[in-house]
């Protein structure tokens, strides 16, 4: 059985990314979703191991000195981090695992773990994500202009994605997020036994000639 | 409009990348085959254009001096070749170009073109390739040990492909083929336009905010 894949999902505030993810978990059976480690407290309704590992603050520095976390920052006074063992665990069994974050823990994981496949979600055009923006609760320009702000930010590191998901169409954008997933099964760097068997096979059949 | 991709097609003598073709430009209407030149003279129902584009040995040699060819190669007293002209054209206009083309003619087509993107056919094992070879015509030993021994070296080639496509099933390995070429298309590094037109419309929003 090959590894599963790491299907890193960032892209623009008001992309859609989790409603895509929650989508293509829904629909496809191959997929677990890397849960996080945080120091925040439970709110009501969340539960230990679903919505994230709830953690001390010494349980997760201990994490941290244990090499335990892919990534980690700290946001607000806590500290948020992806697990290494889940992680390792779902990709050793064959499943993809998909993890949403920002773009700078994005470039972390890649760092750490090159053959993860990285995706950009973004909407078609600066027009359709402003109206994204702006449909999202409070109007008032200080907080449009600080969302646009960081889009521009977040524009920049648009090229540090292998893959761009425009997503116009969210029943679409699923199709071709899984169909690129399925591509990337195909490549010769992660068919390493197939292509080592076939060599050795072909060398006893010659042999046998 | 973005730019077409070019899809070279290589593989094991026997893994049906011929009919694999056929079936994927049968399938769907985007792509274009790549028509090479020859000094061999044409074959009854052969056409000019169709199979091959005829060449006298002056012709093409007055197009390798021009550079009028991704890759060229001489077998057996003719020369074969691959035209860039055509290729270039078709990929201008946004279709993908299919190339099926032996492993050498691959590398040097990658190299003047690293955007192309390489595909290796192999059976699902050597088992199967031994099978198939088995059942081309004729079957006495020094035929059958001549083409595992092909296959042999065909197998070194394999880690220089970046997709590999187990042809197990003819309708799902062209299935595969065209997903790869969608999952392609979305690569970030051939979405240059977009992402430069969403940064700049961006950074307008800003200034107009």
């Amino acid at each position: 059985m090959n590894s599963g894949i790491l299907v890193i999902v960032s892209g623009f505030s008001g992309a859609g990314k989790g409603t895509l993810v929650k989508a293509l978990m829904e629909r496809y059976e191959n997929y677990s979703l890397s849960i996080s480690a945080t120091t925040r407290s439970a709110r009501p309704g969340e539960e230990d191991g679903r919505e994230y590992f709830f953690k001390t603050e010494d349980e997760f520095k201990e994490m941290i000195q244990e090499g335990a976390f892919i990534e980690y920052a700290r946001y607000v006074n806590h500290y948020y981090g992806t697990p290494k063992a889940y992680v390792q665990q779902q990709l050793a069994a064959g499943r993809d695992v998909i993890l949403e974050i920002e773009i700078q823990g994005a470039q972390k994981v890649k760092q750490q773990m090159p053959e993860a496949v990285l995706f950009f979600v973004t909407p078609p055009g600066a027009t359709e994500l402003k109206n994204r923006l702006e449909k999202r609760g409070t109007e008032d320009a200080d907080t449009i202009r600080s969302r646009l702000q960081r889009g521009c930010e977040e524009a920049k590191g648009m090229d540090q994605y292998e893959y761009l998901l425009v997503n116009d169409d969210l029943e679409k954008c699923v199709e071709t997020l899984h169909g690129i997933v399925q591509a990337e099964h195909c490549k010769t760097a992660r068919q390493q036994r197939f292509v080592r068997k076939m060599a050795e096979e072909l060398q006893v059949f010659m042999k046998g000639e």
